[in-house]
């Protein structure tokens, strides 16, 4: 006997007893990294047939042995990222970003004080504005996001989201991310999914926070891009120059190519919120075997915003005609979300 | 008592001795998820200072708390394919493929057997075919890699590449990749390493087979790409045409731009065997903390093939030169390699 205790077994039980302990602890470490089901996956969002429509469709695809299994490689879900995962509404916050720095560098340029699109900016004018057109935009992108190189847009990115605030919330923008969807990406890792963004914002402009705020790597961001050109500086060090350029546009029928540009294989999950998602979302019905598309429909004014088929940013028409017909799952966010925003 | 055995313990002891055991494995388990030593990780690579540049950089940036330590989203790892993992001679396996779809589609265009550069490559005739310069290159990847739909091209490559075999060696095109690479890329990626291929070749010609062949991932493969548009047919049903038009060439200077556009990080970790990677190598050594820079030398006319500074395909002269006075990785392909291809 080793201790006092009064009943006691032999060594070979005991033996016995532990590799038994060891093989269930075993098994249980290697359970958690394949599908199982957490017992309340995706606590921000309300009970209903759009929450069970989520539920049921991850299993069904990680369900080894059923119809619907999808091997984990395969398992690909791509989501838009303004007013999908997180607000977009007044203005995409990319284009708040770009004012800001515009009002930043004014006094490097006093002559933009009078001079067009860049007037209309500090003065927030938005109808003058768009009386500028695609080459009002276009200067703007020139001077905010071009003429410069990665790594320094990169910081000028990170430098803005650090510091400005939403207009209507008063929190940095990164804390008007929704947490139902934070949750779901978790949730689709979990199970073995690998998730993506793809979006019709600008891909150097999400990939300094996107790993820190969705958990999703650069490598794992679609977004549309200006040329980028290698330059090498008379020290031998190589740059790379934002040329002001535009090289893609991944928006509407560019969101398939550019899934096939930089994912090469279809999603078998997506989620939008725009009529710009609409053939994303055409192109995951498209394949074979079990398939998810959802949409976020904005119901929510009190807490967020409601818009859908007549908004100038975000316009929902088409896309939620086409889904509503074709039985595609259609978040109300009013209904369906116990959260908007993480508590912060 | 519960068996005859004569030493007993408590069961209060059996208990802390089974949680002790399922300790143990339970940490080995985490262990063997993150980095740890191989007894020989690369068996096919000969005991010298290459070999051991390798383990002791992995060694460096994998080591916890250590002044390299780089963590495991960092560990971005970069191969050129044709040279650098597989074989490239005497022709680009892609010239190859290019070269079987036209003759194959001889029948459908019988006026090619006389008309240029269609008529050299029936012919094998390169200096007939060298004459016909870009346009008729182009022409040829008009012929075969574009005029259909992306589903259609990835069919045409993996039918060829289960068929074709190589002129000298006799064997399918995946057998010639390199077994002492496919250790290297294992090797990596046990040590929490992401390995992409950043090649000059076609995007689609390799997402096909990569993730069979090298355990590389469709999107982790960087290439050049032809322009590729959505078509909706009368059914409603997306496509993707390949266009007859070069969106982008992955190669020299295009590396540091590709991996900038799909990865959006820089590597810390790449490797390529040619001029055309050269500007990768030099953009992976331009960043912060430890770097590895590697380059295939082909000295093994044997085994394989030797050539460098005069060769046509695979040209290695700058980047030999640099890479010696940098004091990067260069591999002996006759020294180093135990082994060049996989025993099949």
């Amino acid at each position: 006997m080793i201790d006092g205790s009064r009943r006691t077994i032999g060594w070979r039980s005991a033996i016995a007893l532990a590799a038994t302990v060891a093989s269930i602890l075993f098994t249980s470490v290697l359970a958690t990294r394949s599908a199982w089901a957490q017992p309340n996956p995706l606590p921000s969002w309300n009970d209903g047939s759009v929450k069970q429509s989520i539920i049921d469709f991850v299993a069904r695809v990680t369900t080894q042995g059923g119809p619907d299994f999808v091997s984990v490689p395969e398992r690909i879900a791509t989501f838009d990222n303004d007013g999908t995962l997180w607000c977009e509404q007044p203005v995409y916050f990319q284009v708040a970003f770009a004012s800001g720095q515009i009002k930043a560098m004014v006094p490097k340029h006093p002559e933009w004080k009078s001079k067009q699109p860049f007037k209309a900016v500090l003065d927030k004018d938005i109808k003058a504005l768009a009386a500028t057109g695609d080459k009002g935009v276009l200067q703007i992108i020139a001077a905010t996001h071009a003429r410069m190189t990665t790594a320094e847009f990169s910081k000028s990115v990170s430098d803005w989201i650090g510091d400005a605030k939403h207009p209507r919330f008063n929190k940095p923008y990164t804390d008007l991310v929704y947490q139902p969807m934070l949750e779901l990406l978790a949730y689709l890792r979990e199970n073995g999914f690998k998730t993506f963004i793809v979006s019709g914002g600008g891909i150097e402009f999400m990939r300094p926070w996107t790993e820190r705020i969705y958990g999703i790597p650069p490598e794992q961001v679609v977004g549309s891009s200006g040329v980028v050109k290698l330059e090498i500086g008379p020290d031998g060090k190589p740059t790379l120059a934002k040329l002001a350029k535009v090289e893609f546009v991944d928006d509407g029928p560019g969101k398939p190519v550019g899934i096939n540009r930089f994912i090469g294989r279809r999603p078998i999950f997506a989620f939008g919120n725009s009529d710009g998602d609409l053939q994303m979302l055409q192109w995951t019905a498209a394949g074979n075997g079990a398939r998810f598309m959802g949409i976020v429909h904005h119901t929510d004014a009190a807490r967020e915003y409601a818009y859908d088929r007549k908004s100038p940013i975000g316009k929902l028409d088409k896309a939620l005609d086409e889904g509503t017909a074709k039985g595609w799952t259609i978040v109300d966010m009013k209904r369906d979300w116990r959260a908007v925003f993480p508590e912060r």
